[in-house]
């Protein structure tokens, strides 16, 4: 038998009834972070260019874009959408497969849910198989695949598209591996074109080619039994002779389902990672003390001595600066209490209040592996009292550190009102809360568009 | 300078006033034929699979598909026109790109061309220019890149398209660098899917990316100004570290063009290309004699040793094995004076003349290297005449053998009168051998629509 043919059978062996709670509440938190970050990217550059390329809006076409009012056909909705969704770097990443899954799953699969009037609780089936089938693969080719050059979330994600969609539209085995054998022809995206909007593109690309894969597949066409094996396949192709391992696909497959473990991490702030951890802390500090500006006398940020490269120690000396800034960040978490897409936008990195404190901050590396993504904030206030938070990792990191709700919840509103009103915003995330007992997911695409 | 800057200089600065009137005559040979092609590929299962995936045809939209009612916008005219045009794969192929070069450039121009109504000479020009640019770029990654399991067609084919799109809409030299810099990130295709419908989809696909590559550019998208060159970029993400040379793409760029040397090859029947020569030899014999078949004694082919392979020498026993099949081939040429589409249709194998004629054939190895491509025909009569007839190379395989004009229209009149009537086929035909003086493509693209 085929690779193909048997991810197709263990794709479709995933029983939704089957799924832990915890899968399914994984599932929403990263299709609600999505989403947001969609909404937060509907007025990006990028995806204006990307809709004007396609011819623009059509309308009456089955399709809506989250945070636009246009409509398209289902392909250019995922492929509008997908960009939109990766423009600001925001969305969620898989550690299996070094990249980002649910902007490539979630764009293609909404296109379909929206267009064939499907329940929310088939959308977060569909979704959960989709992210074991991108993730599965992964495991037997990375992390060559992803050091060689490749852009995981692109290569890897579409089959993940393919296989969610599949499971969306019922296509039985043969046809399912028909869809995988066709995303093997169309995957594609290399890092070389990172730092521009090409990245965002790749998203976008993956999702429509991931859809159109499964709608090809449902009407019959036909796609290579052995294409991934095949010495002129995939595994061959794009990853070469002794780095792949297709038995690392399969071993184990769904059990636990890789959402679970190793699971997705949530971005919480719209700046570098190796920051977020200190981030928590000083959030915390701040929910947990009136910290007047003032009153600070000295901040102390204790991390890993590999994440305190130089570029995030800089003060922000521009916009972009200030995204790699950990002075400015985790000053803005203590005194704002959030860090959030307005604070990287226009003048909001000169705020003589956050500058004064940033003077005050000294950083210090420790060397503990087993605290890689830790970090402690230390607060000296003018009296001489010390206050002091730390974390192992980032809420949100993954399984043993989920996210708390309201977390989700502020990064999300945050996101969504930069195009929705405050109420839109706030049913958005509710009605994506209980996705599982909405009847169609066409009430939430209509949700998103924004008011004329 | 990064190499995407570089080729597109070099692409912008190809004059159309400079292009040597054989240039032109090569390009709208294959022009014509892979129309033709597309013509013939209008019904084919795939085409219609591929049309029903992205929705169907959209009345009023700004581009038509040879050989359908259907309208669509660019981008998925481009797409289902490509799968069409490679679905019988008739079309023709560059020796440079190891792969077929106008089934991609061509459906991805014809469209842009037809929307903003172009006129002839700009397509042409255009189409000249997208060689160029495939094939230089093919120069620099093969032949290792076709060896390794990538399929040109689809991998340096969308250079092409986005190259002749990006002439098209005079493209800039930084724009146009982006196109074929997002092109990294959009080219797809591996071997292990042949034999399947994939193929075809991998020059939709591929003509599809190319112009959507250019659109984007158009609008100013971005993507690595290192793109091809980069670590993680096309050279060493597709090719690989030492299997690739840049210094060949540029090299003597233009002088001669890549169409006219080494040129490009057009398969003028519809059955296995070993056999091309000979059957050319064989249509000589009966323009030149009346062969009786009932006074055919014996017939012997002369052919080198390596195109003589085993099911090549098998009689046809399906429809299929007629494709390979020499004796079928050689006698049907021999006493039909054509090879066309019919004789693999339906029962068209079991004519009870050509086979009678059939059990007489013989073929004789040659191991003369310099004559790799040549065959002689040598038919032996009744009463003892002997006639004979030999070819160095098939017709329309390069410069040194251009292919005669009627032989052009024989192919393409048989292509396209599966769709067409006799007349309408007739008027594409002239059309096209008048393509610099055409003032809208439109004029052509209307011909192509078959009457309601």
């Amino acid at each position: 038998m085929g690779l193909a043919l048997e991810l197709a059978q263990r794709a479709n062996a995933l029983r939704a009834e089957t799924f832990p709670p915890e899968a399914r509440r994984w599932a929403i938190t990263a299709i609600t972070d999505m989403l947001g970050c969609a909404l937060a990217g509907a007025q990006e550059a990028c995806t204006g260019t990307m809709l004007h390329a396609v011819g623009g809006g059509v309308p009456g076409a089955s399709c809506s874009l989250p945070g636009r009012a246009e409509r398209l056909p289902p392909l250019e909705a995922a492929l509008v959408h997908g960009t939109a969704g990766h423009a600001l770097d925001f969305d969620d990443t898989s550690k299996s497969m070094a990249g980002h899954p649910t902007v490539v799953i979630v764009p293609a699969l909404l296109a379909l849910a929206e267009q064939r009037d499907a329940s929310g609780a088939a959308l977060l089936d569909a979704y959960i198989v989709g992210v074991e089938v991108a993730t599965r693969i992964a495991r037997g080719v990375n992390f060559h695949h992803y050091e060689k050059g490749w852009h995981p979330t692109a290569t890897l994600g579409i089959f993940g598209a393919a296989a969610a969609c599949g499971r969306l539209i019922g296509l039985e085995d043969a046809r399912l591996a028909n869809a995988l054998s066709l995303c093997v022809s169309l995957a594609a995206g290399v890092k070389s074109n990172f730092g521009t909007q090409a990245k965002p593109l790749h998203a976008g690309n993956a999702a429509r080619n991931g859809l159109l894969a499964a709608l090809l597949a449902e009407g019959g066409f036909t796609a290579g039994a052995d294409a991934f094996e095949h010495p002129q396949g995939f595994l061959e192709v794009f990853n070469g002779a002794g780095h792949h391992d297709a038995t690392r696909m399969l071993d184990g497959w769904g059990a636990p389902l890789d959402l679970l473990a190793p699971g997705i991490s949530i971005k919480k702030y719209p700046c570098v990672y190796s920051v977020h951890g200190a981030l928590d802390a000083a959030i915390a500090l701040h929910r947990r003390h009136a910290l007047d500006p003032a009153r600070i006398a000295r901040v102390t940020v204790t991390m890993h001595r590999r994440r305190l490269l130089p570029h995030v120690q800089r003060p922000a000396t521009s916009t972009l600066d200030a995204k790699f800034s950990l002075p400015y960040n985790v000053v803005r978490a203590l005194i704002s209490g959030r860090v959030g897409l307005a604070d990287f936008e226009g003048d909001a990195f000169r705020d003589p209040i956050i500058r004064a404190v940033m003077g005050r901050i000294a950083t210090r590396p420790h060397d503990d592996d087993s605290n890689d993504y830790g970090a402690e904030v230390e607060v000296v206030l003018a009296d001489g009292t010390v206050l002091r938070e730390s974390v192992s990792a980032p809420l949100g990191r993954g399984p043993e550190t989920p996210l708390p709700v309201e977390m989700l919840r502020m990064k999300f509103e945050d996101c969504a009102t930069r195009i929705l009103p405050v109420e839109a915003a706030s049913r958005v995330f509710e009605s994506l809360q209980a996705l599982d007992a909405l009847p169609s997911v066409r009430r939430l695409t209509a949700m998103m568009v924004p008011p004329g």
